[in-house]
């Protein structure tokens, strides 16, 4: 069982972030981890603070000499902004003086709408949605990135696996069918400031970022993670919580802004005829079975085939929008115009790098379900002996 | 915190099912189970074995003259047809003579494309499918009706909260959009044989299940499940397990057959801009919001936001294809027919029930979350409390 | 991860157990359930409800012809006194006349002294104390039974694990230090009244059980549940609630009645110096080392060690006491004595049983956790790897 | 629901610790852990380490302005020793050449009897004890003493709540029966050097440590935590892991070096007979019944009673012996003696604070459960709510 929590606010001075739960003996160091947050700092669409933003990760435990130890990883993401902040967001009360008249501190009672902010402060009985856009920022995201670079670091070493991901869509522009990366192509996928496989698509979806950009308005898309490497067999048809479909779509659901999560090819499955909607079997050799398509994303009965797993996370256009949204001001009950926060016109190339972590996390926590082990070696050995003991692969 | 098990194989004596964790008061009966379980029967393009099938439910602990007593609720829901299976399915050991040369009883060495047949031999172990569909059928849904009737009593008696569903598509035929049931609608919508709110769609929903099944096909669509008087609040930002639309999407994702989830508007939203994609907010009069829209489905930052929450499925073609497609054979090792089980057209609409019950149980459980509570007094005066406490609603 | 529910109440129609997360391959059949059922009925001071209370196994789920299938076990124990029952216990409704002058259905208002009564009372909001000893009954602790003997056929199968057990109080008689019962020593000691395994001492605790009886009083006593075959590692430090002697704790602590638990010597060992408190380590061979004392009971470092597990659990005496205590009738408001349900005099020697059942439940549940596997054939093979590779055992 | 994880190693950075779920507006501040942390480092007994050791706690998420927000709380506690090991346990991989010859860095092959290093060096394959004890150290109680601080201020600013402990046993000196530390006796007892409340003990406990540590020795002993202030009703009868004693017993056991947990009167009890185990009700009032005896504790059936909760933790004797124990070197496959670390004669005074700690954690999550609420007002109201409406109190 793998366990973790994140915490930190969006202007505090640190995100922490602790893994519980993962075997000895996985290689992983800072620079692992920074090289996925720096992934997240890219795209084309990015606002302001993604440019200037540092991410300053150290590693506080469970990994020694860039080894894991057994017992929990934490790490923590500084805030390079922070001293602006420091009294504003401090965690000790302050001379009410130092705050009194600073706009950083003044109260936010125009909730935006798409955002946490209204429930958040009926739900938390707040006056001011600073404490409920602190933690509900997608700032938060950097921890978890974090932590699934771990996690990927042991999907790899155990398994061979390799977690990939692309945007198939953004605002109305959307990437021909079909395109699959590869196992290597995250890095050629960086390069391009959207993320798309496609280069015709990726002009098309980059103009359209800038054109909404231009007109003071936000876009969403569509990303899809692609995971090389799985063997049959992680997850479980017997209860409905361990499903691996089940899981992984609770884990995109649960990355701020997603509004829609498929497996393979979701919703267009559920358009076809059973007869054109599934994967059928061939042998391909003695004792070894390839399905002719991918339609099921990898993942039948809520257990992987053996097949490449896909699969997709919707986001809504940011709701910062910079042309204001009607709301309530909480302090006066008039009619206003909601709080502007940021402003970025997409977050969906750097969403994906989130989304590949959240992947990762889940997938590693149903591989130790399936095989145990604590330590890379006992994992491995484990796998080879299921992988070995296979009268079908 | 709300927990819940169930147990039983398709086609062994009962479906056994256990809800821990729901406080006392709530008044619920047979009938109630009955009810839903009856609703799970209907639908047009349902096979031979639902129109025979009854399910006999008994409560077994947890109810006493039609209340909870706040332990652990026990439904079991016998099948009708186990004397047929008695043998063959026997959890003891049986004379082998006795099931030799029984059909029922040979290996099923076909595994079927788009079921959990081959992955579950390959985890498991098996030579045998047998063990893996008789758990992984869609027979065990019956068990999550039986818990969601209970949590959808709880949900109502408490906080008055209605539990809707309808179909929004078979196949490629799509029900026009903006058509939203209310609180009562769920009698209306049994009586449509697809459990469609749009008359004209419904005919041609129909007519496309009776040309898939005349084709020897199968057909998938899309349900959407309405909620009626939700405060503002359950679920949470904080954390992404926390969030309302992680939990909902991870349950209904875990319902056989599904492979895509969408809150509100869903990918439609990833589509729009910024500016048209949120939801507005209007001041109604003194302490009161509305909502212009609800595009959002009633989530906003992973929390109710008071208005109507919206959540659908998307359920791919029942696997099972009257048309055999290609597998193995594996106790050969020859390209094969896969094996043929059932042959229902469409289990959409009753499918709607399914996910019905998955929600409700989702909603209790935030509901207990959030206002605790061991019995429904008491759940409900801390419910009268938060409301009356609340400075915009 | 093993998860498992009961369900059910003392006078009901029958105990539910499901048992989630074991694997397939694990042979077990419904007289495996009978036979650790039967022990719990066994034992010098029981009750009259105890001599004629029969157990009636039947698995309902999860096993098919005496082989688990990898889905959740369904056990369900039924009440062969309901009956006499079936009216005032019904889940649903009753016509009233049924059931007005019924001596069954009076409500309870004097709650006894040491039970859940008066604090369930008050929890849940009820004038009746039924519905909380109906739940609260040790009655309950048949269905662990059920399903740690399933656990316990598991970690025999996978590891050759015994869980064997022995009473080492009896009120105020105590058994000598230093006995040890052997893997294969539960035959014996059931054969023994009070399931001691120090004969002279066994006297003495019947003739203490006598005198209590006779004096209209009750006993409780200390079981020691003693484990053979486990590996070391099971179980870890490096977060508190993975530490196997925690979860044991919490395990037995969460039987009816017990108000103490002790790992290995327990509270001796609080007295103790370290210099003799521990237990020195003996190199005995190439690679192979020995504990020379099991002080520790097995456990270091919240992990087994290798050496013999030893868990103690102390009973208090059955709270209903013959002899009337002090207590309010809730119903008038004025002084009362207690209601009195049943007449054991000792419950101890039965107890045992259910210490070794959730002891078995624990432990198949670290083994699952460090081992995987979801058959037995692959968690035996994680098992042996692992054996094989340890450098020092 | 209250989660919780810590991460750390003794000789690393800092301690990390994050706590989810608690309600927003509890006031805790920095100042309230140092409390709690320095008293933990209180103590006769105490090694040089605990002397010079500095404690830096740093809130770095969930509060601000000295109250928290609703978020998860992350508390970092910095170790002043540091810079001495940041090469030798780096979280990075260092040139090999700057620990070649660091004493620090050598492999710790000689595993202590009593500690996790041997079974942790097999569960996880290591063939240096240091990534063991680096984590098995009770050095990562401070960050359970920091997150219980902020768990105490919560059910404080709820209910009132009062927690306190005392130390009944150090050695084979015991503390006479019936002493009960009141709701404010804590600050009383810290200055008593081992924190008995009965000064003649005290005198003889430290005289009893003195002689130990004379003789190159450790002692263990007893701590009872009590708590003024609960209302009945937390925890609950109907499922074993819902009770109380249950999950007190197994955060208790799960604390470093604890072999023993009672609850009330534990171990005596089950000595006892029936008419004198129990704790007879009085009538006191209209509406009011107290028990005449806490016998058990506080908890009845797996629930608090309203009376005083009484809960006992026995802890062994440092493992750490001074005169050496046998072992073996796993270099060398010889005998050896065991590595020696450090040097306290007696743990059991600052141990009281980390039992308080995770009696907090428990009871902060028990009140969760029964009472919700995302905010201290809507947790209290709750509560009023409850005990207003309560029959008897």
């Amino acid at each position: 069982m793998l366990r973790w929590l994140t915490a930190g606010e969006s202007h505090g001075p640190q995100l922490t972030a602790i893994l519980e739960g993962l075997p000895a003996g996985v290689e992983v160091q800072t620079s692992d981890i920074d090289a996925q947050l720096a992934r997240r700092r890219l795209g084309h669409g990015r606002g302001a603070r993604m440019a200037f933003e540092q991410d300053v990760v150290t590693l506080t435990g469970g990994v020694r000499h860039g080894v894991t130890q057994g017992g929990p990883i934490a790490v923590q993401v500084g805030n390079t902004e922070w001293p602006k902040w420091e009294t504003v967001m401090a965690a000790d009360p302050v001379d009410p003086e130092l705050i009194a008249n600073r706009a950083r501190n003044a109260p936010l009672t125009r909730p935006r709408p798409g955002h946490a902010d209204l429930a958040g402060m009926q739900k938390y009985g707040f006056d001011d949605a600073r404490p409920v856009l602190e933690r509900a920022s997608a700032r938060e995201t950097a921890a978890r990135v974090a932590l699934g670079a771990v996690a990927e670091q042991f999907l790899h070493q155990v398994l061979g696996v390799r977690v990939v991901s692309h945007v198939v869509g953004i605002g109305a522009v959307t990437a021909p069918d079909g395109v699959l990366p590869g196992p290597d192509d995250n890095d050629a996928l960086d390069a391009d400031p959207v993320r798309c496989a496609d280069p015709a698509t990726s002009t098309r979806m980059q103009a359209e970022i800038d054109d909404a950009h231009d007109s003071g308005d936000t876009l969403g898309g569509v990303i899809e993670v692609v995971v090389h490497g799985l063997p049959p067999g992680l997850g479980s048809h017997v209860h409905w919580d361990r499903r691996l479909d089940s899981r992984l779509a609770g884990a995109l659901m649960g990355v701020q802004s997603v509004k829609a999560v498929e497996v393979g090819d979701g919703l267009e499955t559920a358009r076809r005829r059973g007869s054109v909607a599934h994967d059928e079997i061939d042998v391909t050799g003695a004792g070894t079975v390839a399905r002719r398509t991918d339609r099921a994303g990898g993942i039948e009965g809520g257990m992987t085939n053996g097949e490449v797993l896909r699969v997709r996370a919707a986001m809504k256009p940011i709701s910062t929008v910079p042309r204001a949204l009607a709301t309530v001001d909480t302090a006066t009950g008039e009619a206003a115009v909601a709080i502007h926060q940021r402003s970025d016109a997409c977050a969906v190339p750097r969403g994906s790098v989130v989304m590949e972590a959240m992947v990762a996390l889940v997938l590693a926590d149903a591989v130790l379900e399936k095989f145990g082990g604590d330590s890379v070696a006992e994992t491995r050995r484990n796998v080879t002996g299921y992988l070995d003991g296979l009268v079908w692969r």
